[in-house]
């Protein structure tokens, strides 16, 4: 029997990984996890089966019709199915809340924990979505309180990983929950239900358009004029520093005076923290998930894709463990979409051709003891020396395409800047006399 | 409403990692993937769910029950559970043979792919068995042919990554399907259901005992003399050479013949590679799943630890791929059982108090951009400094009971050998003074 091309495929939404994106997926986790760990994050592996009852004490909304559970395949009729109590994991900051719960005396608070995972979702396979995905997560939780200058290091760290995967320009959008709810508040929408459900409007304002959100907006029974007056506040373009003054101008009530005075904490620490200007906007539209943040939340776009979607989302929530334990653990953290990064890694990496070729150069060097990494972005080669540079290598390897046809390759002494240009076949030799 | 204690408990079989074992796991992760690099392997990721049908095309025995499919939660009644394809990995092996048949046309052969991740199996959890547990694997797959060599090249790698691990002594026993099959072929044993059933029976000769088996043995037919002798032969405690001498001398049939020949040129190799006379042994009792393996097995034990069983088991299979492509694909690999050996580790690590002084020393050095390991197996300063040198790092920070008693770390220079005791406080501008 042989199986069917078909049968061969992997199933909707999960897919293969070759060699190729392997590589460049394990070289983003790896930058990921460095800059997690230098900001002083500690790793936690919690299982990817928790028990329903933990899940859906916290799953909102869609996530409630997308959890996996497990069943038994192939038992006889007299065993036991104990796998009612088996689920898999759709976050990871729902278990993060378990288990913070469950070690609560052999914790040290503040407590910054990072974990890199696979989470599942069963999303209609018609959208093109992943089933399975890897977040790679930074949380960090407070004993009863938590400075609000944890939220301004989320920033920080999103921007250290994305300045040096070097895919592109990206912006990290920073808004605030409290600052939105006072606002729906001074328009008219008072119930809870009716704030969640304005948000979840504005938080689509990008996909369906103004007047799409009016028409909702009025059917939650919002006046045309205050309606349009929100949405300006909104909307309309502007720096900062403009969306600040603003904001501080006005006083609509308590909530939003103490989100705006947040905001504010926010954007000065994050300042203070070094990360530059132009990659990081206040943008009070962002909702992201209402009933599970608190107050700072975050998106983060390449300038570039803005297809993907956020590639790097969070934020404040307060009340989260609430449900797990008798004491308020407050918390903030962020999750970086990796799976839905890592192909655009692999686009902007080079051609597959050239990229066999480096893999086969780094593969001779290793099998001499050699520590070699790829360089898989496709950025300029002085781009490339710099980064070499940066990261503290002795010696670059070039081969350019009219190396490769002449089977040889150039090979640089960073440190002294001398290069030279040998046949493939010494490669090995010569970086050992180099580094020897 | 506060969850019980109860309901905060992963399920059994799925425990939490704290920071203490998911840092030792990780830095076990890192330096299993070092050598498999080393050793001119690259990564691929398949999925964590797979088709029924490709797992139970290859599921064997007790497996079969053990394999988890999913299932939809809380769906409204008029949904469709799409959920029939899918199941969890329960190996790496079996996902491995269908993605090479699927991408046969893209791979160079022979093809070496490591993968380190999670499968699953629902074993009994009063047997206190993990139902979730990462395998690190490599494999290596020819095109129609592929060189015995292959065989001892997995020997090597074993001992190296066991080696640097440094937990304890360990010894790989390589046995051979082939001679094993031809010895119970001569005992009398000879359709192929016995021979399976007959191996499965030596291959617990570990846990149950040689009387229980002579028992099993002679409800499968085999005379009590012979299957004494059978016993003897595969049981008597020899060296490597006496083995091989004693079953050089025998000639029961030709499948007994070739796999002696095969094990007489995998040794030959295994000592070619340098892998340390004392480090292996030929055990042709081994026979793991002969439903699946052809020639060349193998299993490795802590020395001091036997009760953790194999920690790295694999194998020779010239059939596995057969089910999924219409063309001949032998494969050798083998599995190391992370999972299995991460609480030894931890064990063997430093206490935990300790363990959490050093994690806040790397975590200030990390936060000033010095890149820090914290040695985690327990061994004495000596070996200790020999690893870090080995490593070729820098700097040592010495910290032991006394000097943690009195706030004082103590800097090794390990280029010059120099070292100064300085209060805690001063650690990160002296580490910081000597590496400028």
């Amino acid at each position: 029997m042989t199986f069917s091309k078909q049968l061969l495929k992997t199933p909707s939404g999960f897919p293969d990984l070759g060699p190729a994106e392997a590589i460049a997926q394990r070289w983003m986790l790896d930058l990921i996890r460095r800059h997690y760990e230098l900001a002083g994050y500690v790793p936690i592996e919690t299982p990817l089966v928790e028990r329903p009852e933990v899940l859906f004490a916290k799953a909102e909304g869609e996530i409630n019709a997308q959890v996996y559970g497990l069943r038994r395949m192939n038992v006889t009729p007299d065993a036991t199915d104990d796998t009612k109590d088996l689920a898999l994991r759709f976050d990871q900051t729902v278990p993060l809340a378990r288990f913070v719960a469950a070690n609560y005396g052999t914790l040290a608070f503040p407590f910054r924990r990072y974990v890199i995972g696979p989470v599942f979702r069963g999303e209609r396979p018609k959208d093109g979505r992943y089933r399975q995905f890897i977040q790679a997560d930074i949380d960090v939780i407070g004993d009863g309180t938590l400075n609000i200058l944890h939220d301004a290091e989320m920033v920080s760290v999103i921007c250290g990983i994305f300045t040096e995967l070097a895919i592109g320009s990206f912006t990290v959008r920073i808004g605030n929950r409290k600052v939105l709810q006072g606002l729906l508040l001074a328009s008219g929408v008072t119930t809870p239900e009716a704030v969640m459900q304005a948000s979840g409007m504005i938080d689509r304002l990008d996909k369906i358009g103004r007047e799409a959100v009016l028409v909702q907006l009025a059917d939650l029974g919002i006046a045309d004029n205050a309606a349009r007056e929100l949405l300006d506040v909104l909307t309309e373009a502007r720096s900062t520093d403009e969306s600040l003054a603003l904001l501080k101008e006005k006083h609509f009530n308590e909530l939003f005076d103490e989100g705006v005075q947040e905001l504010i904490d926010v954007v000065a620490a994050v300042r203070s923290l070094g990360v530059p200007e132009e990659r990081f906007l206040v943008d009070i539209s962002i909702a992201r998930g209402l009933e599970y943040y608190t107050g700072t939340v975050y998106e983060t776009r390449f300038d570039q894709y803005p297809d993907l979607g956020s590639i790097a989302s969070g934020g404040r929530y307060d009340n989260l463990t609430s449900v797990f334990a008798d004491r308020a653990l407050p918390g903030v953290g962020i999750s970086i979409g990796v799976t839905t990064i890592a192909p655009v890694l692999v686009t902007t990496a080079l051609g597959l051709g050239q990229s066999a070729v480096y893999l086969e150069y780094a593969k001779r060097l290793r099998a001499a003891g050699i520590a070699t990494e790829v360089y898989l972005a496709e950025r300029k080669l002085g781009k490339q020396m710099q980064f070499a540079d940066r990261r503290g290598f002795t010696i670059a390897i070039i081969a350019l395409e009219d190396e490769i046809a002449q089977s040889t390759v150039t090979i640089r002494n960073l440190k002294t800047g001398d290069q030279e240009t040998v046949p493939t076949e010494a490669l090995v030799e010569t970086v050992q006399r180099l580094l020897g």
